[in-house]
């Protein structure tokens, strides 16, 4: 293959070494499953270091199977939960959160992909009302789909919001260590300080082979997990294989470096692509992912060369993603394909 | 830790060295996630010189998974399904058959853990009644969750009942291979060839690091196929992983030499207790599990060295396990334990 | 039509005249839907004198809803129900309880149509294993699908040891007020008294046109009733006709006078089959329904004279049911053609 | 009672006389049970002749139950139904399309309670990426949830690009009979002639006592049905008891008389009342209701002498409905009401 990486998703990168190595050295005689291990109880512990000490965690497969569990955990079935017209659960998980997850969800309208304090406002009525599914939780995704990521400020006033409404809160964070490393807070600040009771802590688009965490923050609503997440069909057996992974992610700070790793990639990007002719950036840049529309009669000849997906049918808006593994070099050998495909459409 | 193997389960142990090593060498560069890639290619290949051209195989992460998603691909919501009694599904999966499936299930009265063509007869009733949940699949654990093996003649008689009532055959095969070792047939002459319709083929307990596949044999039911699996939470979006480790499995009859290995350590180890004192073999030994009772007032200590499950808590029925790093060291040290506690108990 | 009354069902027979003039004495002007009208708040209290000042009825369309809306009322979706493999439950709902009610079924082998205390202690296993759908509620019918009662006895045991369990009790009464006239009882020593949670209180086979309740004994399972039921689809919205016919039922005892008579005739229709010849009696007659066997050759003819149920489609058990509305002269006719039938089979 | 008719709900208003009637003259002797009596055999016959021989009729108990029954005869769990953000479905059957009907909806933003040709092709997007809930049908409500009904052409246009997308059509009909009075058009003309599969046809908002009618127009959809009905809770015991109010409904053009009445009385009303100072009628007044916008300081006074809801909490806007039962008197005196309130208001 002539070029390896590409910008297709930061789920295309493989495993970041340390991470590899991590998983292989567990690989040694027994351990008991489901999670009563002593390397799950190690990496149980990581996560109360970084959540505070009321944290559970629970390990699963993926990032549908995190979100449908924290609906389970936190809605009966005639609730309904708040979240971006945009967001994964809403467009990306067919159907998961209404099937699996038993709950309805109330799809805002959002901007740069995030849910506006006026749209939650005007989505939550008829409270008491047996005919309307009620509203039990707000839930947005930080960073968003759209590479953008809620300031401190806005996760406030959200959650500020939804505190005093009585609403619980979730966050979608697939790749949440970006939106911390951007913030320049802890995961405790950006969660449990806020008042988040249940965030889906993903691993497989930060460096991870496989694996996610449901970090439920909120004590009322542990009861239920460990049942929740068999029926769900995700309660890994080698547990330790998971575990092992995320101590390497969190311990010494490898989350850190591979968010900055890849938030800088994707700012060199922006800056590479933004002044070309028929380019134009679409979203900020905050996460690890430039938002672009390009002439359609590019789209072929370039996806050819890397690989990167088309995110709106009808804008031909393309998202361009960086990941742990993303080169300089493949950053500025795609700006120049950028270019050259506008030379050569030109000709 | 004094002595790492026990006789707990065969999702104790990690995984084979050969199989690791495959899915450290695919972690290199980019590729296509959800099952695009060139290593998802071959092994979809390698299951139809398996299992027969028409098969397909999805890859999910753990067998509870598999089962469901074979449920959903059969039945419709107002189905049935013929299981035994003790079937994984039926008392181990805490509801996902029934709440994730959306089926429901009909327990059958099991000897040995399998079924019998008569039960399985008379549970076969009110077609066509709108009232009753129809009968739309028959399911076998192959082996069952007792160590048995269903003979070849078993089978055929079975599935060739089932195919002329006009039901779908299930197999649930988290452990298929020790089946395929023992009745020295291919994995296509034990399911399409017999005219099973879909199978869950395990992984995790066969010396994989995780993955399971389902392997849809009746080119009826693929068409749900990609979409039911992303609802369950199932599409593995770093798919080359279980791939990888699949292939390994599968190519160089590595499942074979795993297979049989656990299976004679299991041999061993029957023919090493039966003869002791107190201790009575309850089930036959064709897989890699031995069954027996033991006096309750053994199994706290004997835990203490060698961790093993109780299966029945009234019967103190307990289940030893052998694995593929089973050593026959271990088997003959365990022996010693039985007897030793056998004489300590009695001082 | 020569014979309009049959033994089919007591869901073959009209409404009761006392009730349908209720329901026409009603229609009368306007009044507010979904359960706030007068009428409704009258029944409403009607049922707090039958059952207890703690009682909570909701009124739904049938049976098979009035026992979902329990399911859901009691349980988690990762909870199970120890029930008869003959109740109605199991047998007649079509996979309701599982799909609609979000619960597992764990039958249990009956003995007339009745759970044992000692099949019920041997299920309850697995306290707080997460592979195991938990165990979270007991449900009788009473009286059975078998026409048997349970006694007052049988009823304090079953109920006393499901208490110290920690299970909710649940009693399907589509017939509840047979049982309570057979027992002597008030529905309120029947039910709160001996701590039953819930109640699906039985409406169109003791004479109502059509309407079900469901009595909440348990004040702690109010909560989510409205919606669970709105969900459902059970909400009448022109609720005063229930209700009215609830009234009816419930005010002056009618229920008894309906039961009384039905039961009565059951007796009659008993004494008078269990001396002829080839018929064979099979269940106690407690309520409303004899149950026998009798040659297969016979049931064509039978048929075409009353119509009732093969309930047994491989010994040719058959159920004969009486109503509000059967006759003496009707006992005794069938009686006769069933001895006609064999006299004309032999000769 | 002062004043016993208000402008709540069609469902506010009792059971017309000759349905009533009906109803009560079936009253009379056994009847099979579940739809197999001649009664209901002679309905069925009814809807064929009014919607063409292919249609096939299952009475259900309620609208929110049709809804959910036409969901689960049309999809598949992984799909979703595009529907419009007011509609029924929506927001007013707490979660029932989501969690019994297994369908995700995606809600398209309507104007006058209508989905508009843009909109739905801007939603039908992503067929065949396994992510994405698959769009499988358009369900518009005729007429609508705010008294608006689809002209024939918009139909028309609607339905042929939901067939050229090889999407099925919904109709939610509570209250289709005054669309067909108002265009003037056959039911037939109106659903099948124009490629409809399903209708849910209301039976209770119309002069019924309860009862809906699931109109299955495409016989590919048929199969399920009978199990369908039965595991929603919605399959009719007593069945001869909605089919003889839909006899009676359908049999002598009694729906067009109510229909037209009630479709009159709302004219009358809005004429009287868009005259009046502060009342801004927002919606066309196309079926029986009037919506209009009054000062939020009117609702509590006006309230106490006619009931009626407020449909938007924010904008006090409140709906107006007319029924089967509505005098010319009701109205005028309505609109005095207003007038006086307006006046002592500003005294």
């Amino acid at each position: 293959m002539k070029n390896l990486r590409g910008f297709g998703s930061d789920n295309h990168s493989g495993a970041h070494p340390q991470i590899l190595d991590a998983l292989t050295t567990v690989n040694n005689g027994h351990a008991p499953s489901y999670g009563t291990d002593d390397i799950s109880i190690e990496a149980h512990g990581l996560f109360k270091q970084k959540f505070g000490a009321q944290a559970q965690v629970q390990f699963v497969f993926n990032g549908t199977a995190a979100n449908v569990m924290c609906l389970r955990l936190a809605c009966d079935s005639y609730h309904s939960v708040l979240c971006a017209d945009v967001s994964h659960m809403n467009v990306d998980e067919c159907g998961a959160p209404e099937i699996l997850g038993h709950t309805k969800l109330i799809a805002l309208k959002s901007v740069n992909g995030k849910i506006t304090l006026e749209e939650a406002q005007k989505a939550l009525i008829r409270k008491g009302d047996q005919h309307f599914a009620q509203v039990k939780m707000l839930s947005i995704t930080q960073p968003t789909e759209l590479g953008t990521v809620y300031t401190y400020d806005e996760m406030k006033q959200l959650f500020s919001w939804a505190k005093t409404e009585g609403l619980l809160i979730h966050i979608d964070g697939a790749r949440f260590a970006n939106a911390a490393v951007l913030l320049n807070k802890t995961f405790k600040e950006l969660t449990t300080d806020l008042g988040v009771d249940l965030l889906s802590f993903g691993g497989t688009k930060n460096g991870l082979l496989f694996g996610e965490a449901v970090v439920i923050l909120n004590p009322d609503l542990k009861k239920k997990a460990p049942y929740v997440r068999k029926q769900l069909g995700q309660l890994p057996s080698k547990s330790r294989f998971i575990a092992a992974q995320f101590i390497a992610y969190l311990k010494a700070d490898l989350w850190k470096e591979i968010a900055s790793h890849s938030m800088k990639m994707a700012q060199h990007l922006r800056i590479l692509v933004e002044g070309l002719p028929q380019v134009s950036v679409t979203q900020p840049t905050d996460s690890n992912a430039v938002f672009a529309t390009i002439p359609q009669a590019w789209i072929k000849n370039l996806r050819e060369q890397y690989f990167f997906y088309v995110w709106d049918e009808h804008t031909f808006e393309c998202r361009w993603m960086t990941t742990w593994d993303t080169q300089l070099d493949d950053v500025k050998s795609f700006a120049k394909a950028l270019q050259r495909t506008h030379q050569e459409v030109h000709l």
